[in-house]
């Protein structure tokens, strides 16, 4: 079918909106694809539908292409099954909660493992009926604490959520395999620059996960990659490369300092090198300890001690990541009156370990690395305290922030730093759901067999932006083919009537061979006809223009910029399918 | 793609649900189309989001053909334009209703009028701009009180549902109608039965309505339709056949009798009957008054008394619509002793009259026409009080219930009552939305142009238990070949490795010329893929059996039941594909 813009419901417009701020924003409103309705809510208008619905053509092609079998919940669901795997609370403000007229409480979904669960085991019982890929492209709902950035962090938003369903777990482990190839080839067909990280799975539970990552600045991702070997991880997920330990023999005993008042690395380091300790010292040279209250999901609580080397910060996500599911909190002044040997800003190993307060260090700390910390008492410092002869940790925590240039723990080189956007995330979820529901199936012998998971989310509205954000140019959007709103954009830019109705003739031609054409029939000029055309970002733009009369039509690929003559004439059509096919 | 039962997830169950009452329900369920999740909310499983698909397909198709554009808005909306015409509280309970983290009111919405009727109005300001016809299919939510029936009543659902906006009266009356065609064609291809009926137009405003509603005696609408001329209403929207004025020369003056102990219609005609009147009388001798509080939206209210012939009850739901979008209530016992005029059992127009009480009438109470009631004294009723002569009502209204054999409106003949399914819904609203949101635009004469509406709804995923409660057997479904999850069943009923392997040959064959074919490639008897071929309602079964030794299959018609023999070879793909078109 062609459109024709002299009735296509767009109006395109000449500035960016206010609000905007990253460029798939900006553009998407001014070429009339989407519109706000309220924050972190947005109309589809033609255009943008056409594109959201080739995303979701392709998602669906490359699902049922790995076995996936199209299936749709609701997205209100009820109460119970999110009570029961705790995620009601878990979600917190994150989700929006529904009461019915019965006073009985429900929720918008943000995920559906409860429900895909709940309905395998209501439909399946033997080993036979696996494996099993399910999968829907739904609507869903986040209460996000703050929408930004147009499509990228929406309320409402369209996703492919997908759950496999095995009896082993190298059954998992090849589901798994199939959806990362599977996403791999639809973000090559959707044209994003990605990259795959090791990721934490935070709130969904679960041991192995990686997270699909469109390059951008404009990501709220931060992730870490290493040039050399094409590790990338995470912020959250990046493993700190662990120094080998070294030898205690002929290291000088730890010596305790009065170091006046130095509650701060700062303060100890400048008083550290006024100190005529032999050697020039910096905040590296010092173990910082961070004491927290942890609260577990089962409500038990305990102190928690982290040493890290004094020039890294605790990295929020990082220390999220690593106690998870467990809430925390750093201790107040009143915890502190609770606990006299806990002296602020001189806490040392010791008075935590003699106290039985559960210390943690980071992975850098190993056996024979030797620090300046604090001596437990106010205005005291020890020096030379030897990590493995002095104090042991009862373990370790990736809870110190990442930087660029720290080593790869693949050893293979420097990590930098970059950002993303999430646009999939693949999870081997393993048996947290079907133990959460007690899934069992009759296994081969006759005996119970408690099924394994994996779950994978695509982001099928946020592509949209992904894809704007990466494919323009200052001129406006630039789809790639699978998922632009037509394939050629038609433009009559002559006013002769024999032009004008040999562009029709034209775009019934395309129309025929399979194109779709978008036709600017309007009684419009041709330099706003061309802005808008730019601006709308269809790869192939055809332009019946001053050539007609001399025979030719231009042809322009918005991608390159480059044009080319054709001549007019029965093979016109054909000739423009074939040079916009390759 | 072909669809192998062996890896299909589907359960089919020999039992109806224990819950379920209609057909379509127990149906759906047993033959694993869709699933419960909560009162009124449904899983689709894969056989039934293809037949939901299906239909989606083909209402988008003649949605476009009349020029329709297709959008999408959030289901998830600010409270605001819903305050601005009131509908945030004139819904009530029926809608679900959601608070963001920051406490701001948002709303699941049934229905999408405002929110486009704003987008026009952000994009649009000339009259050269229009006609413009907008539609989305989209989840929708309304909070019923009582979910029911399977798909037939839900909480969540899929509508389609249009918008049209024009600058004046003509064009609204041709929008209407090119909708009005395009569901007769939509409701055509669906096979569905169905009836135009006259509709009011309840909280959706607006002039003209009418209901399409699927012939079902499972259905919750009932309408009246008269044989002879093919008129059809909704009850609401009968209009009664208003019989001729009568002269009043020479009939007898009204007599207030004393009529003892008779505050009903019953005790009434008992005493009539036993007081020499001269004549057998009946209830519709009598005129019934009824008295109501009655609330207009902007708070202001009045006492209105009814007066309807004393052998017809008040309907609810006419008299909803004919006060609609006042709320009312029956005068209690409290406010009767306010008002001592009114003595219970015995009211008579004329303590109505005299007393300010606005009193309107059955359109059967015509000038000429004389009734026994209340004469607005404790035990005493009036004989022979002649409308027109004794007292002039405010007006009619259309209250008392319709009865089989009540006359048309046309006067061609009796009116019988059926019931129905709503499955589109089309509007004339006229400007009430875009006066409520003042939407104007530039007329052709430079001066502005307030737009004109329609609005036009359909239920798509009704309509899936519409169609299956229309058609099915007591062995199962039986899809219309534009619905059907597939064209053609294909049942491998021969252990035979070589008939097998014909089979998949064959899938593979009808699959390259278009067909989708679901395969029964399962371990089970022939007796069990028959039975579930069956329950499935695919239109087509093809059956390679014991026959296909001896050079043939088996197509079976799972409509008619008949069977023909094909000879198996080469040109038995094309002959399935000739017999299933035709």
């Amino acid at each position: 079918m062609i459109t024709r813009m002299s009735e296509l419901f767009l109006r395109t417009l000449r500035d960016d909106p206010a609000e905007a701020e990253v460029a798939s924003h900006k553009l998407l409103i001014r070429a009339g694809y989407i519109r706000p309705i309220a924050p972190g809510l947005y109309s589809w208008l033609p255009l943008g539908l056409r594109v959201l619905r080739n995303i979701e053509r392709v998602v669906r092609e490359e699902m049922n292409a790995i076995g996936g079998q199209e299936i749709l919940f609701p997205a209100l669901l009820p109460r119970a099954p999110y009570e029961t795997t705790n995620r009601w609370t878990e979600y917190g403000d994150g989700i929006f909660r529904v009461k019915d007229r019965r006073d009985n409480d429900y929720l918008l979904a943000p995920t559906h493992e409860e429900v895909f669960t709940l309905t395998v085991k209501g439909e399946y019982s033997s080993y036979k009926d696996f494996p099993l890929a399910l999968y829907q492209i739904q609507t869903k709902y986040r209460d996000e604490a703050r929408p930004r950035a147009g499509l990228l962090r929406v309320r409402e938003f369209v996703m492919k959520d997908s759950y496999t369903f095995d009896i082993d777990d190298a059954g998992l482990k090849s589901a798994y395999h199939a959806h990362r190839e599977a996403y791999q080839r639809i973000f090559s067909r959707l044209a994003v620059r990605y990259v795959i990280v090791s990721a934490v799975s935070g709130a969904m539970g679960g041991s192995a996960s990686e997270e699909f990552l469109a390059e951008s600045p404009v990501g709220e991702d931060t992730y870490v990659r290493c040039l050399q070997s094409g590790y990338a991880a995470n912020v959250e997920a990046v493993v700190t490369a662990r120094p080998e330990t070294l030898p205690t023999d002929g290291l000088a005993d730890a010596v305790v300092h009065d170091t006046g008042d130095t509650p701060t690395i700062a303060t100890l380091v400048e008083w550290a090198n006024g100190a005529n300790l032999g050697r020039a010292v910096t905040a590296a040279d010092t173990l910082k300890n961070v004491l927290l209250k942890v609260r577990q999901p089962d409500g038990d609580w305990e102190l928690l001690g982290i040493g890290v080397p004094g020039d890294r910060e605790v990295d929020d996500k990082r220390l999220g990541a690593a106690l998870d599911p467990a809430e925390y909190a750093l201790l107040d002044d009143a915890d502190f009156a609770k606990y006299p040997f806990l002296v602020k800003g001189y806490i040392g190993p010791k008075a935590l370990l003699d106290n039985g307060v559960r210390y943690l260090v980071d992975p850098r700390i190993v056996d024979g690395t030797s620090w300046i910390t604090g001596a437990d008492e106010l205005g005291k410092h020890v020096v030379g305290l030897v990590a493995g002869r002095d104090f042991t940790a009862d373990g370790t925590i990736e809870a110190a922030e990442v930087r660029d240039g720290d080593p790869s723990p693949d050893g293979a080189g420097p990590l930098v730093a970059a950002r993303g956007i999430e646009v999939g995330h693949i999870f081997q979820l393993g048996r947290k759901y079907t133990d959460a529901f007690a899934v069992d199936v009759l296994g081969e012998d006759g005996k119970p067999v408690r099924l394994t998971m994996g779950s994978y989310g695509l982001g099928v509205s946020r592509l949209v932006a992904v894809i704007a954000e990466q494919h323009h140019d200052e001129l406006g959007l630039r789809w790639p083919s699978e998922v632009s709103p037509f394939d050629v954009h038609l433009v009559i830019a002559n006013k002769d009537a024999e032009a004008r109705a040999g562009a029709i003739t034209l775009a019934g031609d395309l129309d025929r061979l399979g194109i779709e054409v978008l036709l600017d029939d309007r009684q419009a000029s041709p330099g706003v006809k061309f802005k808008d055309a730019e601006l709308l970002g269809v790869p192939w733009i055809v332009v019946v223009g001053r050539g007609w009369a001399d025979g030719t039509v231009e042809l322009r690929d918005r991608f390159s910029g480059e044009t080319r003559e054709l001549a007019t004439g029965a093979g016109l059509a054909t000739g423009i399918t074939a040079a916009i096919a390759g």
